[in-house]
């Protein structure tokens, strides 16, 4: 199995709304540097994983819709928990859509996996990954 | 899949029996950093995959009862290698413990899998990784 | 010409008021991993620069009047810009106050320097540095 | 499952042909940061994964082939593009030889699986991994 | 005295001649991760010491003048050895150039000093540091 | 003013008497990882600071001496406590006298000043620096 893997981030505001979250109820904020892994099982035409300047700008796209930005605020956060788990499925989300509608080109057509990794602090990560679809 | 992981740290001495180790067969020692990455399929209730704090301090207790101390002279390693991978295997037996008895609170019911990983200088590092019942 | 540094880390909301900071005039937030270097020229009769874990402790405390809190709010920051500078300078403020009161003990009597380095991501830094009188 | 990683690097001269890679179709080179991890079921009978010395030796040889080297005009790439994917199968073919030719020693006889990450800068990295047979 | 720092890198081929280099007269190459740190007394009116977006922008555009190219083959090293310190003196002399002419803009006027740093692995890096005229 | 700094590591046992240090006062360990600044103000002949593979080597031979031993037992440390300023300090001493030696060739003969840094975990470091004379 091949692996290439990208890094980017966003520094965003936001709360967590419940008991269980204790002083991250109030309103603060966080960098999370964003690492991308698009995993196949075998190579493409040109040797890579996928090319890896249009991931790059894809992710910063993703990343571009959230980056600056109150979290509570938006739109597409509604009524959810925006946690680090959650965003690593978002970007994941949206990573995955981009690859079905070959927005990283043809040469990612065999991506067969993707692992989103944010990274909060110098202690504490958190990573969703799953399959994508053709 | 989602995962979390948390960092902390310990600094032990120990040596190595056995000709096979050479130069570790002294006394000597090591700041092992450790990770904790805790592993489920879907998150709970409050969309975390554990409470991150619960996990830090459940971290810090396991790590307690060995951190700025001679492994050599601890009973729980008697008659044992310290390696970096037997320690490894250490302290995911007390995360998983920890986990069986709640420790870590409701929250983390659902967690699958943990791996612990083990730094212990720039070029070098271990882990051993696991599935935890419930 | 010896040092000790010691590292935390606070997740804060904040915006940057004045068209100069572009889409950061918006509530925001970051991750700033904080680093406290102590500077002196000959060591104490413990041969160390600082007690390290009164350091910590105290650098705890001054980061905890502002850890998980939207600073737009706070009253210590009124009427202030919260740059990334300007909150280095904050914290050298608090770490030299606790040197000049003592609280990190008789030990840190000599430390006539301190460095105060916010990370704001694995791309971006800034630090203040200044002497601290007796 | 029980995994052992070790590091070093090569600095290289390269080209890739194909306009699909853009500027890097020129003459240029990378530092790549090499990590190997050795993984296995259950550890042999010192208690490690593998000889972490003879590790890093047979690491070293391996990358000493194409250290400080054009890796246009080296045969064993002739016809070939050395991107970091295909350079990261490379690493893990020579170092699978190495495991079944027992340069590692009787100890990494259990050596099931292995995995090779190249580090190309602070924002990518790409990594093979796949089973070793005996 | 505060300063800022920003991070780019490149990926570049050359050799360095003279006996003395050793291996490292063939043609290899390198990838360098670029810091630039701005350093200065007092904060202008916007409480930074530099437009960091402005400061990364005109980083890469200096970068972009040797990334992915063979540094023989440049006319700007012409009889000139590129080692990872006259690189760094290159950089520095570039963004003090920079600096001079505005192209960071008013906010920049009081920067007083930079230093340049190249790390070229995980276990070497050379700088450079010096004071900018007005 | 040029830099050139290079990276090892040691791991050691030792303990730290006097009540001043707590849980360090019983026999523990650390692994210390090493960077070795040389700064200079103009490059000598070859245009480097150093020959990095000959501070490398002098580095790897000054940190033999006390890599994977009980630093409580080696002679040169009688009487003396091994908190990591003072081993910082021990380091400089020795690689200062191998530049006075000429150990590190003609080509270092330029070098003012030295930093050694010990990093003893991801939290907490510590330096000395100081002139070197010709």
């Amino acid at each position: 199995m091949y692996a290439v893997e990208v890094r980017d981030h966003i520094m965003i505001a936001h709360s967590l709304p419940g008991e269980f979250f204790g002083p991250a109820q109030g309103l603060h904020g966080a960098t999370f540097v964003v690492d991308v892994a698009f995993y196949r099982e075998k190579l493409g035409p040109n040797d890579v994983v996928v090319d890896i300047g249009r991931a790059q700008d894809v992710l910063k796209a993703v990343l571009g819709a959230v980056n600056y930005r109150n979290l509570d605020e938006l739109p597409q956060f509604k009524g959810k928990r925006t946690t680090t788990e959650t965003l690593a499925h978002y970007v994941f989300d949206r990573m995955a859509e981009a690859l079905r509608k070959s927005e990283l080109g043809e040469e990612s057509k065999g991506v067969s996996k993707i692992r989103v990794t944010l990274q909060e602090s110098h202690v504490a990560r958190a990573w969703y990954e799953g399959a994508v679809g053709a």
